[in-house]
């Protein structure tokens, strides 16, 4: 049972920052989406194309499937935002988004606790069983965080 | 074994978001610390005296003793940031960082997986038996991920 409550913490903590990023998007208008959150820094499409990216990886970092979209690593990863890059429309991103985000939700609902604690995929059977703690959970809660990073920032885009 | 595994994840996030969080502080001079992170928001000396005080408060609220700095709270958090406010010194807020923190540290050291999923102080048995994944340590994740949302404005000081 307790494996169970810490399965549903951190998945609750990772719905908790989607859904305010997905609000933080969805309250953008397309032409916001092209600001930058501070002068000289990243705009609101580059980070929403660069979680969309990251977390189209998580498919194939936690083994659960083959990717959707790994044509974005290229521009939102690789790559720091630049006026010039060509990137995909506003509201292809937003499809983009719901996308990946609806994917990762059937698989993260059916994995178990004991899934959860097995090893990602960058990460050798060996080296598991010398640090179990590194596994798809941590890195579940890793890209939490990361979520919430960037979130930080989007807030300060002037509406 | 496995509560073990879930409270090291906890417990290597926040201390993985804590250490960035140390680091860009201990990077900004006194002066960078009086800059905002974007024009009209916050200034960084005011989000280091907002996570002093937010972290202050998690001794009451894990019911770990009493706080060192509640004075803190009018200023940080209670109200916004706001040049005309008496505050704090520089030297002074870097001194309670340490403090506040280190004193996290030696509780969280001692406390074991169960007492993690302990219900924490805003929270009566009643509610706590009904949703169990409300305890200590789902406190301690979502400030992690309140550490890492500063932290992302943090890195927009030009230095």
């Amino acid at each position: 049972m307790s494996q169970e409550v810490f399965v549903t913490m951190a998945l609750n903590a990772w719905n908790g920052q989607l859904k305010r990023a997905t609000g933080t998007f969805e309250s953008l208008t397309d032409e916001q989406l092209m600001q930058e959150v501070a002068p000289g820094r990243n705009r609101a499409v580059y980070l929403m194309g660069h979680l969309i990216a990251t977390h189209d990886a998580l498919l194939t970092l936690l083994r659960l499937g083959g990717r959707l979209h790994p044509e974005l690593d290229e521009i939102f990863i690789t790559h720091p935002d630049n006026v010039n890059t060509k990137m995909p429309g506003a509201q292809e991103l937003r499809q983009y988004w719901q996308e990946v985000h609806n994917k990762l939700a059937e698989h993260f609902k059916a994995l178990t606790p004991a899934q959860w604690l097995e090893r990602h995929n960058a990460m050798t059977d060996e080296d598991w069983v010398k640090e179990p703690h590194r596994n798809r959970m941590s890195v579940l809660i890793g890209r939490t965080n990361h979520i919430a990073y960037h979130l930080g920032q989007l807030v300060l885009i002037k509406k």
